[in-house]
């Protein structure tokens, strides 16, 4: 039986997630196991490619059913040529974002269709699921803080106060629907008490290793 | 009421789509309307761009779900950017291509889910179907030929024959189940009589107007 582990990393924007990032690695490698990090949108070549896609789309619109369909086509790429292989050969792998961001953004923050989510994942990673996902968890509060500063709260500002407070609330669902899987992570306190958090995460992961 | 009309012309490869899009594009502007001749996938700047994705990756390998989706990406950034703003402002649509292409190569010839493409065309065009759509037909017989000249069929000419067999007879049950709107045109004859059944076919959308 393969000592691979499939860990993900996710949460909203500023909560700390390269950082986090690169000390799994570092538990992971102490370990002694060979360790692939990567990242979503993107990954491999051509996922990549999507990834600027997405990023800037020129004075097009961007349907959101488009860029739904895009970060599965970008996480299929990158399933098939990244993840599977590493896992195969017995590397333990550390995704930045997977399908759960697609659940918290799409899903919880843009309204789209959880059926149609869940079926897509279904149909782009069958019987890939991670064994652990760290959810660094931290309030929404970026742009209510610098709308406050400046006194006023105009309507975009508002729209993505409300949205980061959508995606967030989002994710805490998806960790009571997986408890065995996600772990939340406050992120708000000092980073000591992260690690120490990760350090009592990852524990289970060495047992029988 | 808008006069405005929505034609895709669909069939498999050597059929004379080219040839037979442009005739389509003088008989409706010869009835004094706007026209848009578009193609998919493609038909915008972002939409190229996954286009040229879907026809050279590199070396990744490139599983079907993701070319599924990657083609439907690109047709809903079609349909949000070019068509349906034709449309609107009252102009005539003639597409190369659309999701009938993704039900016969991608249903009928790779195998994939029907349901699902289904679904995913109705999140990616609600309400948009076409018109008239013109099935140019002929016989997969391309490979075959080639194939019956060297003398013999090696096993890549015989999976690319039995797969454009299967598009064909996937096109063909498309035309069986919405004979409202697909026609069946016989693009195996001369061009003559290949017109005189375009022009036969279009004589319904110029009713009332």
């Amino acid at each position: 039986m393969s000592a691979a582990r499939f860990v993900t990393v996710e949460g909203g924007e500023g909560v700390g997630k390269s950082t986090n990032l690169e000390f799994v690695r570092c538990l992971i490698e102490g370990r002694g196991f060979e360790v692939v990090v990567t990242r979503e949108p993107g990954g491999t070549p051509a996922a990549e490619r999507i990834r600027e896609l997405l990023l800037a789309h020129g004075e097009e619109t961007m349907p959101p059913i488009a860029e739904l369909l895009l970060f599965f086509a970008a996480r299929s790429l990158h399933v098939a040529n990244v993840i599977r292989p590493a896992l195969a050969r017995g590397a333990w792998v550390v995704c930045d974002r997977f399908t759960d961001t697609t659940r918290a953004y799409q899903g919880s923050g843009r309204g789209l269709d959880a059926e149609l989510i869940e079926r897509l994942a279904a149909h782009v990673h069958p019987g890939l699921e991670p064994d652990l996902t760290l959810l660094l968890d931290a309030p929404a509060e970026i742009g209510g803080a610098r709308a406050l500063r400046r006194g006023t709260a105009d309507r975009m500002e508002q729209e993505q106060r409300e949205f980061h407070a959508r995606v967030r609330e989002g994710y805490l669902a998806l960790a009571a629907r997986w408890p065995e899987r996600i772990v939340v992570i406050d992120a708000a306190r000092p980073i000591t008490d992260v690690q120490t958090a990760i350090v009592a995460a990852m524990a289970r992961l060495w047992h029988g290793k």
